[in-house]
C-alpha cells in the first residue's frame, strides 16, 4: 500500500494496527549502529524492540515540562501501576528532548520551530522502525495563535497551510526544493472530533492551521524587535488567511504532516489558541488561564487514547 | 549612522559602546506593557534597565546545559564573587529558554534551528533595548559539522550562508520573502582570532558556514529517517560547498547574521566542528571527547571578554 492511500483511508484501522513504521531510506539497513545522537539512544547501547516495541501512540510537543505533565496526566488516566510522580526522562543524558514512556504511550519535547521538530520526528521515526512498532498513531499537542476562534478553542487540524495557504512542505535537499503533501488523517481528526463531543469544555474544531518559520514578522505580528508593515497590512493578511480556512497559526505542523505522510504514519496536530490574533499580538492571559488551555490538547488525545484502549465506551 | 556601515566598522569601536541597542520597529514606542512571553518578562512587572542595563557581552547557544556550563565558568574566569554553582535561570518560568547574568555577561540558550533562535532574538533584542543597553556584543556558541577540518576545529564565521552558498537569509513577511544580509562583524571575528593565537589547543579558523534548516537530507545525510539521493550526491553537495568557502555546517547562523546585521549589532559565530562530514555521518566520538570539544568556543569567547575588560593583556 503506498503511503498516500494509508494516509487517507481514515477509520479503516484493520490493515494499519498492522503496519510496520517504514522509514523510507535504503542506506539505514546496511549501517552497522544507528546513533540517534539527539535522543541519546542508539541501536547497539539499547534494545530498542524491549524497550519500545508496544509503542501504539506517540504524543509531542513543544515545551519539556508540558509533556512530563503529560506523560504523568495519561499514567493517572490509563489507571497503570506505580507512582506517575515518578515518570523517568527516558532521554536524560541530553538536554535537546525529553522523553517518557507510560504503557503504550511515549510524550516527547520537541523544541520550537520546524528545525527542532524535524531532527527528533527523523530520530523518533528511526526508533520506532528499529523498535518494530506497528499500527502507531503520532499527535502534537500543542499551542497556537486563533483566528477568530475564542481563545481557548482547540484545533484539530484538517491541512497544514504555509504562508501562502497551501497544504504543501518545501524540504532542501542538497540545495534543491523538494515539495510534500501536508495532508493529516482525516479519520483520526474525525475520531478527536467525537471525542470533543464527549467532554466538557473543551470546545474543538477541525480546521486548517498556517505553520510559519518565525513567530513575529512570519505571523504578522507588530510587537517583535522588527515590524515593516502596518497596522492594516496585517489585518489583510490575517483576513486571507481566515477565507483559506486557517483557524490558527503555529510553527511545527508542516513537517509533522510531511513526514508522517511519506512514512505512512497516522498523525494529528491538535493546538489549543491561546489568543485571537484579530485582537492582539501579545499572550495576555493570565497564568492559571493559559495552564487551563494547554491542559485542553492533552485532555482530548487521552480520552482518544482510552477509547482505543477499550478503556470507555 | 546605518546599520550596515555600523556592522562593518571592524575594531573602531569607541562610537560603538556609546551606541544604544536599537530595535527597528515603531509600533514598540507606543506599548504601555511589553511581555517578552517565551522569557518570561515583561517591562511591567520587572525593571530591566536595573537588571540588565549593565549588560556588554551576549553570549547564546542551543543546549541549555551548555549554556549554564558557559555562564558558572564565566563566574571563575571573570573572578566574580559568590558561588559560581549557585548562578540561577532568569526565565526559570518558563522552559523555552534559559538565561543567566553574570557581571557584564548574559548566558542564555535559544534551541535548535532558525524559528527556534530567532524568537529569542526578538526577545533579547527588545530587552536589550528596554534596558537601554549599549554597546553590547553578542555571540553564538556552537556545535556544527565539519568539512575538511579535523573534528574540535573552531570556525569563527565569515558569511553565513543558505544551501545555494549565498549570503543571505530568506524571511517570510506577511507571505512575501525579504532577503536580508549576513553579513558578520569582521573586526569580532578578527580579534577571536587574534585571541585563538593566544590560546594552547584551540585550533581556530576563519570561514564560511553554512545554515540549513534540517539536520538530515538538508545537510545531506545518509543517516535520516528519509534519505532519496546517494553517497555520491551528498560528496558532490558538499564538495561544491567546499569550494564555496564553507568550512561547517549548522542550523542558526543565517539568521543570527541578519538579526544582528538589521539592528546594527556586532555579532559573531563560533562553533566547533564535531565531525568531518566528508567521512562520516553520525557522531561517534565519545561523550568525554566532545564534552571537550564544546569547551572550546567557551574558552575562546571568555579570552575575547577577559581581554575587553582588560583582565589579560
Amino acid at each position: 500500500m503506498d503511503p498516500i492511500s494509508l494516509n487517507r483511508m481514515g477509520s479503516d484501522h484493520k490493515d494499519y494496527t498492522k503496519q510496520r513504521v517504514q522509514v523510507k531510506n535504503p542506506y539505514l539497513a546496511t549501517m552497522e549502529e544507528d546513533i540517534l545522537y539527539h535522543l541519546s539512544l542508539s541501536t547497539k547501547t539499547h534494545n530498542l524492540p524491549e524497550m519500545f516495541g508496544d509503542v501504539k501512540f506517540v504524543c509531542v510537543g513543544g515545551s519539556s515540562n508540558r509533556m512530563k505533565d503529560f506523560a504523568q496526566f495519561i499514567h493517572q488516566e490509563l489507571e497503570l501501576p506505580g507512582n506517575p510522580e515518578e515518570v523517568t526522562d527516558i532521554c536524560e543524558a541530553t538536554d535537546r528532548y525529553c522523553m517518557y514512556k507510560v504503557g503504550p504511550v511515549l510524550s516527547i519535547s520537541h523544541g520550537m520551530g520546524v528545525p527542532s521538530i524535524s531532527i527528533m520526528l527523523h530520530e523518533l521515526i528511526k526508533l520506532l522502525h528499529h523498535a518494530q512498532c506497528c499500527g502507531v498513531v503520532l499527535f502534537r499537542l500543542g499551542t497556537s495563535g486563533g483566528l477568530g476562534l475564542a481563545p481557548g478553542t482547540v484545533v484539530v487540524t484538517d491541512k497544514a497551510v504555509d504562508s501562502s495557504f497551501l497544504p504543501q512542505f518545501e524540504q532542501m535537499v542538497l540545495g534543491k526544493v523538494i515539495t510534500r503533501s501536508t495532508e493529516l488523517d482525516q479519520g483520526v481528526a474525525n475520531e478527536l472530533l467525537q471525542c470533543s463531543s464527549e467532554l466538557q469544555h473543551i470546545p474543538t474544531v477541525i480546521a486548517n492551521t498556517m505553520c510559519t518559520d518565525d513567530f513575529y514578522e512570519g505571523q504578522g505580528r507588530l510587537d517583535g524587535a522588527l515590524c515593516s508593515f502596518s497596522h492594516e497590512d496585517k489585518l489583510e493578511y490575517l483576513r486571507k488567511a481566515y477565507e483559506a480556512g486557517v483557524r490558527n497559526i503555529e510553527m511545527e505542523s508542516s513537517v509533522f504532516a510531511a513526514m508522517c505522510s511519506v512514512c505512512g504514519l497516522k498523525g494529528a496536530v491538535v493546538c489549543v489558541a491561546l489568543l485571537n490574533r484579530f485582537e492582539g499580538d501579545q499572550i495576555t492571559a493570565s497564568h492559571d488561564v493559559l495552564a487551563e488551555y494547554q491542559q485542553r490538547p492533552q485532555v482530548l488525545v487521552s480520552h482518544f487514547i482510552k477509547k482505543r484502549l477499550g478503556h470507555v465506551a
